[in-house]
């Protein structure tokens, strides 16, 4: 076939066929879920995106031609389906699709590389190996479903709060953090890098006075990590503002997450369900912890952790453990925190920086940030990188940079949070980590 | 300083700022536009995002040490400023503030390394070296308040009609569409590639059933072309849909072009008109031209074009000479189009691929896809290309794939027809073409 004739054309999608319709003739298409040939009577389930359908074909009733059609169905074919809605009250929907023709769009090869009907589990390097069939079970598009609303609600959160998309570049000239972990990339006779965050960039974007920004985008980094928190290609909800200091956009923070959550219980309920995720809508202010009390705590539960130290993951387990869903870790010490992360005024070992966690997974970073030129050259050369490597990231605080403050939210990990999930992969279409780049 | 104290929080934007505030207290941040000191009274022009106030300050009202805060102030300095609005015939907005108190945030080095207030035109590589004072320009922020517009409507045009968001991999382990337009990557012990375009994983997407998908992200290409057209990095507008043929999804973006133009027009109303620019808004149905007509179009200019050749430079220009505004290209021979187009059922040397032209520049590109494997598995072949190179992708149309239509549309490409500019680089924050990597 060639273009999609007008006679083939769907009427309806199935979740929108209910008896309803009944004695309407429609048109509907999709893959076959299910057939059970009774001999008398044959049953086949059409699946679309977001519900199936029975089509209902008594032998007596359908004429043998259309029978013999409908018996050479073979599992996970697309089909197109002509027919008339009858009221059944053993079906689905409360409705049957009687057929009166069939067009075959495309044969499955059998046998299927996995079976898509949650019958079997699979391990997820199998399904991920055959994503598009594994994506085709409810369990697997609820959980893209979800994050789909998740993103339009934060874009939309922004829009509403004045916030400008921006779109920052991802092929970067040097290590804009430090660190090594970048992925190098030979960009013509140059050397270049994949941008491991937007940070310096959204930090330009208040020097040119946007005064409030957003961006969510790709960040890429080449962390060995193999967890089953870390990908190495993940998608960042990033926002900058000026005037603003950490207290005000922890604030934008939490709002933000508890709107994306009210949102996802209203109108995500099937993916929800089909999820067994029943979740719980945060009241208020997320619990703040300071960095401080979490040493004491953490030490409490017998992990040892030093003052100074970055949370180790068996500190995180147990942090994770007294505190329940969402809450803020503040006050960290300036010395595990990057350069840009402003220090505390009165005493300068601790910072404006702070972490939002959901249990034991950090899903956000941010801080008022270092706004004032001097300071921030000597915070790099502190780190030990070269603040001139730095040039066109700091001459944009040589000519009025105003005070300003920003968080990065990783999207994957907070949609772990939205579906339960323990493992950022099946939070991915096609994840990329350590071993994995296909498909 | 560290925190922001909470008395100095912005209590007004500079555009909201009228004669209806008259004898009130207020506080504006912003940036030091212009300062002109006549003695007896100095103004300030204070600029922030989306606007200006003016500053009076008549000495004989004000204190000494206040008035002389203000005569130390600097071009492009940030300040806070508090004080009283005050009705006034000459100012710009009506209203003029009669400060009580200042508090500078960041003071600017002189000499500024470029004119911020478009007294002096500067040339783009200028503009590009120091962008965060480049994009304070009313005329250059206009762009991208107009791209942010558009996005959103683009966004919110999708999620009304249905369509999921995805977010597919931009680390590839192949070359996607074959050809040498891919930047090389370091992945771990591994090759692998930016991608060039989502294409084949939103065509995966469509076996997967998830019926229609949109996606907004970085496309990489390792051209070596040097254009007012091209940058190695960009946005691209992405929609699959099943179910849909060639003439649905040219619809879908008929409508959806027309919906960023008449939102625009509504709601960047300032900016359209800072950028001298007046958009018309097209009626009904984009023109239509099949490929025959336009190699006719074009030869009878006396550019010279065989059948089965590509659009010249040449060619483009004469053709966009004769069509005004947007129209769409049509019928396109089969072998100048990638793998994945569908060729026409009755004369395959033509396919179902078409263009989206806005009078020389090719905004987007189209077809009805390829949905059959056998089909697919010779094109690729035929290409050149190997086939099992393909097997990730190959194998999502052996187990039920609809019939499918999509295109990408070129974000920045498409903010020229919206700004009228003719330099892509304008449009994109921090373009990445051949020689430029920074800032």
């Amino acid at each position: 076939m060639t273009r999609l004739s007008n006679d083939w054309r769907r009427t309806h999608y199935t979740k929108d066929v209910d008896e309803s319709l009944t004695g309407e003739n429609i048109t509907v298409m999709g893959w076959i879920h299910e057939i059970r040939d009774l001999g008398g009577i044959i049953f086949v389930l059409i699946r679309d995106r977001d519900g199936m359908i029975q089509l209902t074909a008594p032998s007596k009733e359908i004429d043998d031609e259309l029978l013999e059609q409908i018996r050479k169905l073979r599992k996970e074919s697309v089909i197109g389906l002509k027919g008339t809605v009858q009221e059944s009250g053993k079906a689905p929907n409360g409705a049957e699709i009687i057929p009166s023709e069939i067009k075959v769009f495309s044969l499955a090869n059998q046998p299927l590389p996995m079976d898509p009907t949650e019958k079997v589990k699979a391990e997820i390097d199998t399904r991920l190996d055959s994503r598009f069939i594994d994506l085709r079970k409810p369990s697997v598009s609820a959980i893209f479903k979800i994050k789909s609303k998740m993103l339009h609600t934060v874009r939309t959160f922004f829009e509403e709060n004045g916030y400008l998309e921006v779109n920052t570049p991802k092929l970067v000239a040097s290590a804009t953090e430090g660190g090594t972990e970048l992925f190098p990339i030979t960009y013509f006779e140059k050397e270049a890098f994949l941008g491991q965050s937007p940070q310096l960039y959204k930090q330009m974007m208040m020097s040119a006075g946007f005064d409030k920004v957003y961006e969510i985008a790709q960040i890429f980094r080449a962390e060995e990590h193999d967890t089953l928190r870390h990908l190495n290609e993940a998608i960042s909800i990033d926002m900058e503002a000026s005037f603003m200091d950490d207290v005000d956009v922890m604030k934008v923070l939490n709002d933000l997450v508890q709107e994306v959550i009210i949102n996802v219980k209203n109108d995500c309920k099937e993916e929800l369900k089909t999820l067994e995720v029943d979740l719980a809508t945060p009241e208020g202010h997320f619990e703040i912890v300071n960095y401080d009390d979490a040493v004491d705590m953490i030490n409490s539960r017998n992990v040892p952790m030093e003052w100074g130290e970055d949370l180790s993951r068996a500190a995180e387990k147990v942090l994770g453990d007294m505190m329940d869903g969402y809450y803020f870790l503040t006050e960290w010490p300036t010395e595990i925190k990057p350069f840009y992360v402003m220090p505390n005024e009165k005493n300068p070992i601790k910072s404006h920086a702070f972490d939002l966690m959901y249990k034991d997974l950090e899903i956000s970073s941010g801080a008022m940030r270092v706004h004032q030129h001097d300071l921030l050259r000597e915070k790099i050369a502190e780190k030990g990188l070269n603040p001139d490597a730095f040039g066109g990231y700091l001459k944009a605080f040589e000519y009025g940079m105003p005070p300003h403050s920003g968080w990065g939210l990783g999207a994957d990990r907070f949609n772990m949070t939205l579906t339960g999930l323990e493992n950022i992969r099946e939070t991915v279409l096609f994840p990329r980590d350590r071993r994995r780049l296909t498909p």
